[in-house]
């Protein structure tokens, strides 16, 4: 009755993951026993090469959604007198500010429009002006929309200006290069680009920041500092870990490296998004974004302004062709989102497109451009 | 390299679960979509079943570990001035105070003998001498040594002083009875009786409860009220569900309730502890606790006095015989622990003796009564 039909997930994950990584989890492994603590420590080492951070930096993988991981990053790193800079283009950034209001942490919003990507400048000058701003914190690609920010330009400015850099990689970490970076952190999380399952996120910080954090945490469970002292002596996990999906990561990061890394990686989402973009364009759809900050993630269309357009019928009718939609983030304006990620290539994005053409003539939906 | 062999895991959770539950993971789930929304909901009218709680409470999963929802549990329903009676028997217990000391919650902790159940009496008595008390927070089965706490005993204590009771039951229940307590909280997770993989925790409350803790969390990712409120308005997880981790505890409860539900379970783990009790006492072994204070789940055996004993290389090749123990979790007595929780039945615990007592004879070790 609940079983889940073929569908194919064009979300930001959880999304379609392989055969392969789905079977790896077919195991049942002890969390205190030398091959499962070998799994994490290979993930973890994996997941520093990916970023070139194997000399320079340390992973903490941490149990649950990737916000927890942001939420244990933030709460850990960020000293209790600590001021956040937040440049805010999306939803995102927004719930970055909302754990900071938990955690009872200055927040500083640097808002944008959120069409528009992270201005370097602002973050310079806002920098620039408060001296009391001991971090900033980025979202590389803010899901909500879809938009790449500029990364690199940003972690220039901050390190520049002698502060420290939190990234939520979430949604870009193994597709979008994230090279030679000066971060205090970044985190990711199993189930996005890395085509794993979800139930787990990472933090990639370093170990003298993790060293100097002892003590800040405002919780036992979210304490970076502490699962990384727990884990440095004994290899293990200090709560029950999710040992399946562990396993199903280690399956997922070795399909990566064999299909090229990173390069073939954003090179197959790339191909993805050109596919989805071009097939929705000659159905008349408008993306929210230029294309110059689209990143090749997940892509939000506007709503077709047709009266017999509705999204929830549409998105009933998407999935019976076997693709699962996303609904937008956007308050202002009436969007939906198509994710490009997942173990997914172009012909399945063509499907896609030819599925959502014939739900439109189904729905007579004829007006599909906003002009 | 990494491929776990066939082991049968005789641990608190991680534990060996069926093939059904793990091939209930083989399919992808939208966190957005209805079925996914439908596969969360009957999970939680299940959990609710399981305690004979629909009509009183309601239940909301969190992501992580077990430990994530006691923290979540404290955070949310203790307010920020509450105080906190921990009767202590062990290193769940612990965990407890722990906790309350990084959310800044006042702690009293009633110390016990890690051998002996939390006293009823003794919880009256610190109820009614400190009315600044607003909580009790019980262990049911502390897994750190094996003993069932009474807890029907601590319930009504607890409710006649007029204070709030939050349990965890993180490896009693589905296994040991919890009938028509009065509690206010109860936590337990999807990897241990319930025989799912782990990866979910859940809290089981009143939604009264969880309605006048809104504004106490300390934590976004741990704010119960938060995730109940989203949940009740949308059907869905605030944050990235771990999709593939409640299709498995689905699948696990369909064979719970097959097999007879509690009763059943309790009788088959009744039959595996007797049986391991049994067969480690002809070979010698002594159990940490008395028989009658010994709870089902797992079972703490005093290490074996002789100098040819040692755990690491006892547990290697215990393993190398197809089973995984447990480290003790005592500082005071050396100790090894052996769970009988898993989709395992008395044969495979009579086997797991026969496996010990072939490996303490290629060992050499000879004493192992410690008089």
């Amino acid at each position: 009755m609940l079983a889940m039909p073929e569908t194919i997930l064009l979300t930001p994950g959880p999304l379609t993951t392989t055969a392969a990584t789905k079977t790896a989890m077919l195991a049942d492994w002890g969390s205190w026993d030398e091959a499962f603590n070998e799994l994490t420590a290979s993930v973890c080492r994996d997941l520093l090469e990916i970023v070139h951070a194997r000399d320079s930096h340390i992973c903490v993988p941490l149990q649950g959604s990737g916000t927890f991981a942001v939420e244990a990053a933030l709460g850990t790193l960020v000293p209790r007198g600590g001021k956040v800079l937040v440049p805010d283009n999306g939803a995102y950034c927004q719930r970055i500010v909302r754990i900071l209001r938990y955690l009872g942490r200055e927040a500083v919003v640097l808002e944008h429009a959120e069409d528009c990507p992270a201005d370097p400048a602002r973050i310079d000058a806002a920098l620039a002006g408060d001296l009391a701003i001991s971090h900033v914190a980025q979202v590389h690609c803010e899901t909500g929309t879809g938009i790449l920010n500029p990364l690199a330009e940003i972690a220039a400015v901050v390190a520049a200006r002698g502060r420290r850099l939190i990234i939520d990689a979430m949604s870009s970490y193994a597709a979008i290069p994230i090279d030679s970076l000066d971060f205090d952190a970044l985190v990711a999380a199993s189930g996005k680009c890395l085509e794993g399952v979800p139930g787990m996120g990472f933090v990639i910080t370093r170990e003298s920041s993790l060293e100097s954090a002892q003590g800040n945490s405002h919780s036992l469970a979210l304490d970076l500092a502490d699962q990384w002292q727990y884990m440095k002596r004994t290899g293990q996990w200090r709560f029950t870990p999710p040992t399946h999906v562990v396993a199903a990561l280690r399956a997922a990061i070795d399909q990566f490296k064999a299909e090229g890394g990173q390069p073939a990686r954003l090179a197959r989402y790339a191909a993805n998004c050109s596919t989805l973009v071009g097939g929705m364009r000659s159905l008349g759809f408008e993306t929210f974004l230029p294309d110059a900050w689209q990143a090749p993630i997940i892509v939000t269309f506007h709503s077709p302004p047709d009266p017999a357009y509705r999204f929830d019928e549409f998105y009933r009718r998407v999935r019976q062709r076997g693709f699962i939609l996303y609904p937008g983030k956007l308050t202002r304006v009436d969007t939906f989102r198509v994710g490009c990620i997942g173990a997914i290539g172009p012909d399945c994005l063509r499907e896609a497109v030819a599925a959502i053409r014939g739900v439109l003539q189904q729905m007579g939906v004829r007006r599909i451009a906003l002009r």
